[in-house]
């Protein structure tokens, strides 16, 4: 008896600590030959871009177990994936050696074709259905929709370029590609293109690398030199890939939390933000399925917006989407009213009936034919509702929406108000507007006018989509709705210079 | 030997993991009959409550259990609680069918008499005391002192209501409940009444519920259908009311993070914030009483405004209150100058000099009669001084007050001085107010001078009350107190249109 | 063997337990006889500060210990330790009964001669490199870099001090050093000197301390009572000094979140920012050296500004560093443009062609002579890029360089653009400036010309360099930067009155 229980001693620490530093020392699996040569070098070159990886579940788990997953906990879409990738786990040779071909960013490095880019295109041959959900997701065509809108565009030129001063007025000059893609193309995505090659010094030799535009770069919108639309690792970090990261409410406030969508600050003064915040550290955001209740008490963005959730007995209440708008049955962010939302990803086709690139006209009526209808608004909702009524009765859920109406409806009547407003000062020629061939958007007026749909309708509706009434109210919601037209009525008061 | 130590290297892992699977693996106690007839349908229907509930105390503790606890630990602060809801845990039934004739909302569902509100009324029969002391925190009556206000509530109506374009001009049209209950009033709290019934369609039948006005809501000040006012949930959120979360500073900043009470952005860059922020993870929130520097290091909200603390030796330092400004000289909150705190949590009692409901007068004079005396603001002062003495040095917290002290005067200064510029435009017309029986918070002027008292002064002196003071220069305070001043004087110069 | 397996799980837990609650359960260490008798009063009447100081290193290694540790893990920069520190831990009497008579605030307490504020000098016989370096950080001079500078010092009278109403126009009362120390110095340190004595009643007798101006403080560049600048203290909060908070990001948005220097905000919607928000609670912020990828996979403030890191051998990346600016080639915080950093700590120094106490003329023409050249600028750019590379490709850190290069370009444009307007205004007469002799801070289209610079060009060059963009665009970035110039070229179109 001596004698074991010294022996328990040595043995239970270790039996502890090998048990909880489970998490954070990886498990390892088989490497395909050409990963094992590129780690020869990253692993010491890129400290953190290696042991990052390491840490994610690409780094140990084939794509042949992988498959073996139950339907309902699988990871990976696609019913097959190519022999060849099957047996190893996804390292750094299986996603940027990927078809060198289709990639016009690829180059020889150390005797194998890499590309820099790792487009949806790549990510697709795992994760199929998520691509193409991502795909009809209005995020994949940001780059688009903003830069081949004359309207949107026109107005983030305004913001992006420079104004100098000559001849006792201001001059705007073009905004250019850089200031472009430091601003709102960051979330938006770049074009990224090949322009050349450069040959450079390196701890390893003399090395070739091609030139790429717009990089580096990672918005939701990304035009890639394969072709295709989007990164993945807008939300869905590289290179661990957590999905506990993509489920965190901090994933999506990279690009939502400005005062024109502000989804993150928002949440953060609902309950739902302070319950996450509060106790979130002791959930499960590792499960799939995932669980209501179980794994997690509060909806982060990703459970009401994408996540297939299951309920205790394990069965679906809604299914994973990709197509970040299939739950939602209004377009909250206003251009310039709240509207339906678009039917196609693509909003560049979209026309009012005035003919404007806009999905309402000025007079709030809806560019009807590009937008859902009222069966498919009604479907949304629906899905929706069934997030929320995981926790809440049918009266909360039906109060909740009628009051999200309502607001849609009065804050959609609050940016008309400023847009007659407007059109008076454009008739008066307070300002000069669209008649006198002048953009919309370049007088102080004109801002003041942006705002009151950009900044205040948008926030106040977010604050009430989202239950963050604090926001909404002297944040930057009502308050601003209000003292803003009486602003502009004023200034329309003032003789016209 | 040999046989031994395997056998412990099986035993020893469920060990150490239901050891520490403790925390999400939920007790369990005896449950009513009535509530387990409540969970044999909702445990499937509402999983994310059920679950919630679950993990709270109230799931596997029962009433008698709690009164055996010793008196500075107890959580239970009424001496006895009625025979029949001792002995079993406090489930659904426990509070969703107390006193059904008192309920207004009470209706008959499969066989029992449920009401949806849960209201202080009902949480009193275990928290008397904490309920009894939060019917005297102002927060209580957050509704009628907004309501019943005709200041108050004319400013409401002037953010919270539309206006529309006509005749060349604006028509304000008031607000209506659905919008109140969206912005203010969501966070003050609704009035619930019961209006009729309706039938619906449900998983389980036909079912009638009652219609309910101003649901849902978990306002502070809500006035609930058995007449009781008041919202617990709205710190204290359902359904598993963790102490953790309540005494986390996300709970507050719900309510308290807009630019006229910023708390929660003053604490974030405070150092106590800092301290939370970066070491509060392991930090014991749950301990009843909760100890000064073993169970945390630095104050969350409830430290210092609501929570029992004791020190090491298990003396009380101060003792537990709901009724919030308990550890408060002063009311920050300019309504329109800070004050001494009101006496009665009812302040839409209060009449300044002039007779107005504001407990000071435009000139600052305050109205003393409603208000606490300099006696009760000294005993209240030194009540947070015992607090903050846990970590200071008396001269430090000298130091601390003397400079806030001197804030609140030279921000009441500020407020003067831009109504005294307001007084002056009512007097030029240059702005319509009291005098011309118009709404002193109309116009652009106007709400300069609201911003001025509402936004600036109060964003100061949180800033100094909390030692955030980064907040309190650019971010939102002595920057623009100056600034807007100066505004205001610039637009008074303007010919009188 | 019936009778061990009992034996093992009571023995089982405990180890467990003592294992896990290690991290709380503070270790011990010998205390000198001074310390001891310290605690004999202060452990019961500061409970908050002696637990605190008990969960940090200091309560438990000894100098001699920490000397012992090889060079690249030691905490301890100072090669020898006097003989009478070494061998007991770092308790109350080591710091606040150093050196006493450099300390002017030394007092009688208790028959010790104890100082209120311990100072960088007194950190300095332990962490004497930290120290020095920490002199010549800008950061040290904080005080007198803002007090000394009459440009500086003069708008942050214009924001301090009060505004009243008289004979029809605003008086400016100057700001009084109780405001000072509430607002600004709160930062950037107050000036504490001893003012007498005061005799004061405590639980332990009639006792006397010394009365201090500025107290209390903890600004980063106090000026002590023992003639040194700063207080470690700011970053490195009393009394558990512990590296983990100094390492993470809150510690240092105590300062730098405003819109002025909102890195704060900037990093909160970075992809760093949100890596840490979602999984930083898994990294380890306690190691000694700090190695990249296992202890962390993105970047905090101190990771990129101070820390010493190490790769996966151990290899040094970057040294630890104290002056802060070490990796900064360009001082984005524009003064009023961004300019090359200057060459000393001390920039009251600086003054530019015109004789101005600035690091650029009003054309933004650089004061060379005070500033670090171009070769410095490279030196310190590719410190950083040691940083950057750990985890991103020689092209995304050149890509990302040049982007920020750019912006820094264009906000100088535009705050010169701005700039040339506020010339014209005040050759106008539309305001009046220096020329007047008028301060170039005090009307409102002087705080609007002080906003484009300050706030906006900061904010966005702050968003550039962090990659944040969300912070850039439209919640303080470039919409106001094009926005604020068009709003001040309409106001000087306005007549002079």
């Amino acid at each position: 008896m001596k004698r074991i229980l010294p022996a328990i001693l040595i043995v239970l620490p270790l039996v502890v600590v090998s048990v909880f530093a489970g998490a954070s020392s990886p498990k390892k699996g088989p490497l395909s030959e050409e990963t094992k040569a590129c780690l020869e070098c990253h692993r010491t070159i890129s400290p953190g871009i290696f042991r990052d990886w390491e840490k994610g579940r690409h780094a140990w788990m084939t794509p042949a177990e992988g498959l073996k997953v139950g339907k309902v906990g699988r990871r990976i879409s696609s019913e097959t994936i190519p022999g060849h990738l099957k047996g190893t786990v996804v390292g750094c040779a299986e996603c940027h050696t990927l078809n060198p071909d289709k990639h016009k960013d690829t180059f020889e490095h150390n005797g194998y074709k890499v590309h820099t880019v790792v487009t949806p295109a790549d990510c697709a041959v795992c994760h199929s259905k998520e691509t193409q959900q991502f795909g009809q997701n209005i995020m994949s065509r940001a780059y688009g929709n903003l830069k081949s809108n004359p309207l949107y565009s026109g107005l983030a030129d305004l913001i992006n370029g420079l104004k100098t001063y000559r001849d006792n007025g201001l001059v705007h000059l073009p905004a250019d590609p850089t200031t472009n893609a430091d601003s709102c193309y960051h979330c938006h995505g770049t074009l990224i293109e090949v322009k050349g090659k450069q040959t450079r010094e390196t701890d390893m030799g003399t090395m070739d690398f091609p030139i790429l535009t717009g990089w580096p770069n990672q918005g939701v919108g990304r035009v890639n030199p394969d072709g295709s639309l989007g990164s993945c690792a807008a939300c869905h970090t590289r290179h661990s890939f957590s999905l506990e990261m993509a489920r965190k409410p901090h994933t999506c406030s990279q690009c939502h939390k400005g005062p024109d969508v502000p989804a993150a600050k928002v949440y953060s003064v609902s309950k739902h933000g302070n319950i996450f915040s509060a106790l979130g550290k002791e959930w499960n955001y590792k499960n799939v399925p995932w669980k209501v209740g179980k794994d997690f008490t509060a909806p982060t963005c990703a459970v009401c917006h994408v996540s297939q959730l299951v309920n205790d007995e394990g069965e679906v209440i809604v299914e994973r989407t990709h197509r970040m708008n299939d739950r939602l049955s209004w377009r909250l962010f206003g251009l310039i009213y709240a509207h339906p939302h678009p039917k196609s990803a693509d909003t560049s086709l979209i026309r009012n009936k005035s003919g404007q690139p806009l999905p309402t006209d000025l007079s709030g009526e809806p560019a009807t034919a590009f937008l859902i209808d009222q069966k498919e608004q009604d479907k949304r909702r629906q899905t929706m509702g069934k997030v929320c009524l995981s926790c809440h009765s049918q009266n909360w859920v039906k109060g909740h929406f009628q009051r999200l109406d309502h607001t849609i409806k009065t804050t959609n009547q609050l940016t008309l108000t400023a847009t007659q407003l407007m059109q008076v000062a454009w008739e008066k020629g307070s300002a000069k507007g669209p008649a006198q061939k002048d953009s919309p958007f370049n007088e102080p007026l004109e801002k003041k006018w942006v705002e009151q749909w950009l900044f205040y309708a948008n926030s106040t509706r977010y604050a009430s989509a989202m239950m963050g009434a604090d926001y909404g109210v002297f944040a930057n919601g009502r308050w601003y709705l209000n003292k803003n037209i009486e602003e502009m009525a004023e200034r329309l008061k003032q003789p016209v210079r």
